[in-house]
């Protein structure tokens, strides 16, 4: 099978223009086919602000209700996602800007009001592989924002690492699929206070063997549990490191396999 | 050839939810390949002016700083593209949104600062028509914003009315293409104070005739010399009038011919 690359950025490289910048030239650079999942960052919050409406966290989560959710669509549909893709179209790849609505590429269903309303935000049900698939057999190169619809009509806010997980396991009927989650560390570490501790390595075995020694911090272990359920649903590999982990040149970088 | 209809929506459908839901229902049962353009309305106007941002008019005419480029691709390229393209998909039409940066579809030049400086206004240069007709092939429906670029990654507010007729231009080499601009009139009036009075037919020798008789008035001068320049670049038909033209039931619209 042909490979393809999911590369996920979040809000701390979307926001700062030089780092956006380089990490795109990387992206551009980086051979075969590839799809890029991007978050919105704290634009969103700050355009809220601006306009009067107040960021609504119950335990540490927003929620998001009508007004915020139109805020996310403009922000991560418009201004984030069609900025990169001129972005993109400058440095010679041709790239199409998506929300899970066009071409019906990803369908969820709003989350169920237990102790918490959420609001409108999206659980992922479907990906429509064969659809994203056409635009990637035109040689266009897809470019994802954090947002769903529900196939009635409704957008919905959707986490992204999710999205970049869900598309990589519907590809991955299609291609060998590879997942580059790009973050401001170097990788998974051994020890949290040294950046260069990279673990360089990760299976299922020492996985549970780091859980046993502690070695992983909590806000680490949903991400990892998350990369699991990736490859036991087809996808390759995932990788979890800074944007230069696209790069030949470096190698520090967390590689995680069954 | 096969037939593509290219139908352009303007603010005034955009604006009202229950018009906007008709209209989209009218488009999503009209048969055969189709295209949709929208203009933003004054929804950017509103928003901008929440965010505090000062609508310059120079003659009559939006100056679009850097500021108002932002709240255009907020508004025209996320909120109003997005759920424009939700509400397609909910109607069982497979629609996807663009911008011109997409897929390279519509390259502009900024418009020249000669006695105004229109700011980030671009002029329709070049339309990838093969590109276009991939996701049409695909059998999915383009919904275009009226949002170009200069293909260095500089997005341009650009006319709705002129994306439309240059993408007809540029699919006409590939299929019959007709243009439906809808409005709120029932077509071009023989007398302005009659609603009813639609001249049903306009070709270039009737056209001379009236512009003679001063039949047609001054602000569908520029508007009719558009369409007239679409059909002699290689536009079938072109066809003004309210939303209802789309259906079989009502005749009363303008229909325009070389």
């Amino acid at each position: 099978m042909e490979k393809l690359s999911i590369i996920k950025i979040g809000g701390n490289i979307i926001e700062d223009e030089a780092s956006l910048n380089a990490f795109l030239k990387l992206f551009s650079n980086l051979e075969g086919k590839k799809i890029l999942v991007h978050g919105g960052g704290k634009r969103a919050t700050h355009i809220a602000s601006k306009l009067g409406i107040e960021s609504k966290m119950v335990n540490g989560r927003r929620i998001t209700d009508a007004e915020t959710l139109e805020v996310i669509t403009m922000v991560y549909g418009g201004l984030v996602n069609k900025n990169v893709v001129a972005k993109l179209q400058a440095m010679g790849t041709d790239a199409i800007g998506l929300t899970g609505a066009d071409i019906n590429s990803i369908q969820s269903d709003k989350r169920p009001v237990k102790e918490i309303d959420f609001g409108f935000v999206g659980d992922v049900k479907k990906v429509a592989n064969n659809s994203i698939d056409k635009l990637i057999k035109a040689d266009f190169t897809p470019v994802f924002c954090a947002i769903t619809h529900d196939g009635k009509g409704q957008l919905l806010n959707t986490n992204a690492d999710t999205i970049t997980s869900t598309i990589a396991v519907g590809m991955s009927e299609l291609y060998d699929t590879s997942i580059y989650y790009c973050f401001e560390l170097n990788g998974v570490l051994q020890d949290f206070d040294d950046k260069d501790s990279v673990i360089k390595h990760i299976d299922s075995k020492t996985y549970q063997q780091l859980l046993k020694d502690e070695v992983i911090s909590d806000g680490m272990i949903p991400k990892l549990d998350n990369c699991f359920d990736a490859l036991h649903n087809g996808v390759q590999k995932v990788h979890i490191g800074n944007t230069s982990m696209l790069t030949k040149e470096n190698e520090l970088f967390t590689t995680i396999t069954l």
